[in-house]
């Protein structure tokens, strides 16, 4: 890249960054080199690596930059970066660093699928690693990776850490993502390596255990459930009896229950999620006989089996995130609050509710504080057994307040 | 007691309640019967119990009556108790349930001391109830408890529960609170059942395999740290190399640490704490050569050491309440600030940091927040392994955050 051009940030930037986050918003940048300015629809060859300053001319260290998106930049270090290869250097070492760190975390679980790299969690802003059995999944959430050169670097990386746990390696787009930081829309995902002349999207993989399907070609989203892997152990350490698993997606929390309880249903409001837990049932088929899916809308279902007064020993709540943004928190805690008030109505004495919110807008106390008041309304006693967040391979950066966005609290309901 | 008084509380008591609380502070007490207004000095006669109305006179149940404390009601059932004896039988009962619940909680950790009733928390206010080996120890911290015949029910149900697992069980009174409440001022500890002619008031315990010394007739407190079990186990996962333990106290935390680190350091200002903790190690053999004790202020050594460029491992940070009133919270948060700043200094990379906070007036949020204030201020990238609170045998009640006082972060400082 040559000489990095120069982004000012205000002084609120500078402190968020001084305080140890890695954002700066478009709203507090103050100037930007000229060719980093980007027409809305034009097609944008901006710099992908800026150096920032703050308005007194002090260096704050070295960002990945986003033409488009309300994030602006990324700090990828506080140091200035000479070059291009400065930083394609820097992903590759933090790469190899997110794997090793991770594998302490698996021993003894009997699981191959992990999260490798997540994000600013582990210093490396916009992209995301999953992996499942021997198939390794990329993202490459921001303008600024969307390079040869990092995707050489990743996949070059990936197979040096990996070795022989990898045969696949795709290349995954987030259509969302990919809208919000205008990269061009891409039909699906794509190989970016392969041991294997035809290279397959599809794997069985393990979790805690238990075998689950994956199809890179499919579904909305990639490693949808892999930050819940500690939250289904705990769940089934307490559940017992009859057990309802509300929003079960694709019955990873049903298929850890059915270890432990007598009978599972599993409710989810879409078909295609429901076929992919069936399937998932078939690949376990110990657990077959113990498990139902119902095909509802939670809310709907809630209440009309709290009112009939259908009782269980053991329910869980794993709601999509409902607040998708500031705007939306107290809708969001209104719907957390009956939610859990009906599930809390319709456990039997010494009953557990697994709860969880994934939406990052809604912290942890403001959660806890609402299922507190809808325990408060239902008037039983509701011991707190374990506040629990995502699973390790998701770590949580103190000073990135959104690293940390799952919230999980086995409760038992007295 | 005949028919029960009757105490009238505020709109906003009665809120507080119906919201699963069960306190009400004097200041939410609209009326009460002639016999429960004590004064100041006199020696009271004041009834136990009391029901509770609002109001408008609906009832909202039973409650212990305090005639000194701020907290003057705590609601011990949503029912309207007929008789002291329906109190007895309730007493009873969650004794024993509580005892029960704490039964799989020890499995396979090599444990014989827990909180076995833990005052509200068990729905039982005021009633401390620790096991230390096969010494019980109760403590009675409300005015409506000093009774003879709750002595009777709380003895002879610890003996029935616990069979040959207890063979003296004492009583402690707590100056502090006994202030508080003015209970009658006592002298020590005295026993009430032993299975043996002289009552042993020392003994040594197990806790996660390893053993420590109670002296029911020493120190300040009981139970001092039963409550950090779990999180002695954690600490010694994560922790390596050189430790500090700052505020080692009677030394829980820095003889979990001997077991993975090579040196461990443990501080306190108290002389005659790092007494009990060299007894303590002395119990342990085989840690003896990788601690050492030292009496210092920890704020003094930190500011010391950080700046004389001492570097560790692993620091453990156990220091008392800072904040013992909602007044002093500004104060707390500056001191745990400046603790934890100066220890994430001294880590070296890859270090770990367990970082407690026992101020039940100072919010997990809170605490979690001025952490993360400290990481950045330090400038370094610091990672939330596991955010923990007391042992499962100090059980949370949603409704009542006080049962949530304990604070302890896993942190790791790259």
């Amino acid at each position: 890249m040559g000489e990095a051009g120069v982004a000012v940030v205000s002084r609120r930037g500078a402190e968020r960054l001084r305080r140890g986050h890695v954002w700066v918003y478009r709203s507090d940048i103050a100037a930007l080199p000229a060719d980093a300015i980007v027409e809305a629809g034009a097609e944008a060859d901006a710099p992908r690596l800026l150096t920032v300053n703050d308005t007194r001319g002090v260096a704050l260290g070295t960002a990945l930059y986003s033409p488009y998106s309300e994030i602006a930049l990324r700090l990828i270090s506080t140091e200035v970066l000479e070059s291009e290869a400065a930083w394609l250097g820097l992903l590759a070492s933090r790469l190899k660093a997110a794997i090793e760190q991770r594998q302490p975390i698996f021993t003894g679980t009997d699981t191959d699928a992990s999260r490798l790299v997540f994000s600013e969690a582990d210093g490396l802003p916009g992209l995301i690693v999953d992996k499942y059995g021997r198939l390794v999944v990329v993202q490459l959430l921001s303008k600024a990776l969307d390079s040869v050169a990092v995707r050489i670097v990743v996949t070059e990386t990936l197979r040096a850490a990996l070795g022989p746990e990898v045969s696949v390696i795709v290349e995954r787009p987030d259509p969302r993502i990919r809208e919000l930081e205008k990269l061009s829309a891409d039909a699906g995902s794509a190989p970016l390596w392969s041991a294997e002349e035809e290279p397959l999207l599809k794997t069985v993989f393990r979790l805690n255990g238990l075998a689950f399907h994956y199809d890179a070609a499919a579904g909305q989203k990639t490693g949808a459930f892999l930050d819940q892997r500690e939250n289904y152990s705990a769940a089934a350490r307490y559940a017992h009896g009859e057990a309802l698993d509300v929003c079960t997606y694709q019955g990873g929390f049903a298929l850890h229950l059915a270890q432990t309880c007598s009978r599972v249903t599993g409710v989810d409001v879409s078909h295609a999620s429901l076929e992919v837990a069936e399937s998932n049932l078939g690949l376990n088929p110990h657990l077959k006989a113990q498990v139902d899916w119902m095909e509802a809308n939670a809310f709907d279902l809630l209440k009309d089996w709290s009112e009939a007064g259908t009782k269980f020993d053991t329910i869980v709540l794993d709601p999509p995130a409902f607040a998708k943004s500031k705007r939306a928190v107290e809708g969001a805690l209104r719907g957390y609050k009956e939610m859990n008030l009906r599930a809390m109505k319709m456990l039997r004495p010494g009953g557990v509710l697994v709860t969880n919110s994934c939406s990052h807008h809604v912290s942890g106390a403001e959660f806890q504080a609402v299922v507190a008041a809808a325990a408060g309304d239902v008037g039983r006693r509701v011991r707190l057994l374990e506040r629990r967040g995502a699973a390790a391979d998701h770590p949580v950066v103190l000073t990135i307040p959104e690293t940390e966005y799952l919230k999980c609290l086995v409760l038992k309901v007295e």
